[in-house]
């Protein structure tokens, strides 16, 4: 069977913490506070996960039924954006790496296939999860339907409301979706009594799908972003990214941009030309973009909070403006999280990555750029990136190498494109 | 340059009237009624477009500067569809070749940067054309925007007030979109001044698109099916898939099925391998697959016909429901034109290709089948092609291999597909 799998698509999944000086700090447990236990998370993760969180191994072996499942849209292209370079008028040669070409048009299929295949491994049969605009609840939908495994979704009431199409999406593949809050949990139902008409938060959310998967042995809990074992999948992005940069004939990158929310998208991008700086003397810079309006790096401290606004989950050394810090409404739904993932707010406090964060206003002038120099319209989220990517080229009096990661595409988002071109984008974002 | 175009697009355009015994039936003038020469056409196309038209030899060489274009996309990947073939029963190996990874998500890109270039080379500096849902003007503003051509796109009223995503798509490209009827043209205004409120049809939108284009001398008009130029443009499909095929392994391909509405896209998918057949013994079965709601091969009369409803275009000899046939409402927007290519229908008059009519209710059960299946939501018009498909591959009792064309992805379409699931399909088909 394998003979079918593309070649291009990487055989491994890279962990950034074998190769870094300092080991990252561990998870603690939120009522203990002393270092979490694969014990400790066996209700809510399966096995295969739970041993991924804590790896210390360099490379972790990708199942066959996963390679075989990312054979559908992977290896994801590396595009030279000749257009967009004249259009900046730069020396620079600029590559995006372009993760829209997903079934779901985002990055986050690639942990999506992975959690489903661990969680069918174990006999899982359900699982539920929380989505805010709908880019993870899609995907997780998307990889269900693959392994066999039912799914609810609790989808922040404000975005299932207003923004239905990725709802019908998840709809599409089988999942279900709840308006958040709903009266289907205890958490749900107390807050409905208090206020019908609440617009949710992805807070309410989070405890909603994990009130629902720890009261069943056969439920688990899935999560999009922040743990190390998402950031271990999206490994694939970066690795690929390597490979591809080489055939294309460069030596290498000068300067790598992602955009940052919980952080896996960047990681994903950024670790494998990490490991060329750690390991084979690589100059890279390495930039994770955040919005202005959500500066967990940039603005935030870095220390142990919690994941979730109710503090069920474990305690994580990161980046974070704090439990529960609610960002202003942005149409890039994607990067409103209150904190990074640790690994990546790891290697920011060892001076590997550097945040920078961009306006929506400019991620917006920079995302319709590039739509008409490269024909792609970029996810909200991935035209931060674009945008730092585009400062830093026009600034260059010599040719650099740039990788841009294009997390998704915005043919979803399109309403917000329309608002920028209208020019009321505040008075339109979302206010989940 | 050249160097950096990805191996695998093709370096010609197949021209099948090369190849075929019997040459095909010349456009006719509407109002001589003799075959139509290129000085007839000078003021609606550009030279090279009405070259190509009429061209005899067997390849046209691509230009660099579309290979360049095609190269942000292009090859568009060859899928092998195991998990569907599992979900099939049958042992059949399915392939489905993906235009969906194209910027706006369906194959109208191919031959939309082909005709921007073109007017491009002529110094035409705006463009026209007519919309109905909006993939063919989304992608020609997409490729107007590639070569610095303005764009107007007049769109059918209905969908213009009820399908935004595709309009905001075709302003974030920079194209302007009116409303059709609108009070610009002469036509226009007579329609609004009887009906203020007329939903508008696609016959009215061309008429306006194609009067502008008229009244001024640097403006030219655009058409995104049916004619020779449109379907050589789109044989990028087949020949890619062709390749692609042996380099998974197979001699070739026992069936290939493609949606047909004006025909540009089976016929580019299907024309290459009709080479085969034609010139080097390969025995392989073509089927156009059209709605059951607008049968032009199926039912249609072989004929001269105009190709829009006020009878401007020149003649052509096709199969055809008749210029003043008005489809039931579907949700493939795509496939409601009553004519169909004249070169798809001398082929199916030759006995080369198969018509296939699908019912639209089979059409997304096969839809929603493939997406939990393999993971891509299909566009409603390829759906109708992947049902024609199933049903052939269920009757198999011995391995063969199969081709699906997925002209496009239906995530502008979900809520047709939410329709579909909640039962009420037929009372919520635009009515464009």
């Amino acid at each position: 069977m394998s003979a079918s799998i593309p070649h291009g698509i990487p055989t491994h999944w890279y962990n950034i913490a074998a190769d870094l000086p300092v080991a990252p700090p561990p998870h603690l447990h939120p009522g203990t506070r002393e270092p979490v236990t694969p014990e400790d998370l066996a209700g809510l993760f399966p096995s295969g996960l739970i041993a991924q969180e804590a790896a210390t191994e360099r490379y972790i072996e990708i199942p066959e039924p996963i390679r075989q499942a990312y054979a559908t849209w992977r290896p994801a292209p590396l595009i030279r954006a000749r257009e967009y370079e004249r259009a900046l008028g730069t020396p620079a040669r600029i590559y995006v790496k372009y993760e829209g070409v997903s079934p779901v048009g985002s990055h986050k299929t690639n942990t999506a296939i992975a959690q489903a295949y661990y969680n069918a491994q174990d006999g899982v049969t359900k699982l539920t999860t929380e989505t805010g605009a709908g880019q993870w609840g899609s995907a997780l939908s998307f990889a269900c339907a693959q392994f066999g495994i039912d799914l609810e979704v609790w989808q922040v009431a404000a975005s299932y409301h207003s923004k239905p199409y990725r709802r019908y999406l998840i709809e599409t593949y089988g999942g279900r979706v709840h308006p958040s809050p709903s009266p289907l949990t205890e958490v749900g139902r107390e807050l409905l009594a208090a206020d019908p008409d609440t617009p949710g938060s992805l807070g309410i959310a989070v405890s909603e799908a994990v009130e629902v998967a720890a009261a069943d042995v056969n439920t688990r809990y899935a999560l999009g972003s922040v743990l190390n074992h998402v950031v271990l999948h999206q490994t694939v992005i970066g690795q690929e990214a390597v490979e591809q940069l080489q055939t294309a004939g460069e030596t290498g990158a000068d300067a790598v941009f992602g955009c940052a929310g919980g952080g896996s998208n960047l990681a994903g991008l950024a670790f494998p030309f990490l490991r060329e700086v750690l390991t084979a003397g690589a100059e890279t810079k390495l930039f994770a973009v955040e919005p202005a309006a959500c500066p967990s790096i940039t603005r935030g401290e870095y220390r142990y909070d919690h994941g979730d606004l109710a503090g069920l989950t474990p305690l994580l050394k990161m980046h974070t403006l704090g439990q529960d810090f609610i960002p202003d409404p942005i149409h890039a739904g994607g990067l409103r999280y209150h904190g990074m993932a640790p690994l990546l707010s790891h290697t920011v406090e060892l001076g590997h990555v550097q945040g920078l964060a961009i306006d929506q206003r400019d991620a917006f002038a920079a995302g319709v750029e590039f739509a008409r120099a490269q024909g792609i319209v970029p996810a909200p989220e991935a035209s931060h990136a674009i945008a730092a990517a585009a400062a830093y080229a026009r600034e260059l009096t010599e040719p650099e190498v740039i990788v841009i990661g294009l997390s998704g595409h915005g043919q979803l988002d399109l309403p917000a494109y329309h608002s920028y071109l209208s020019g009321d984008l505040d008075s339109t974002a979302p206010q989940d």
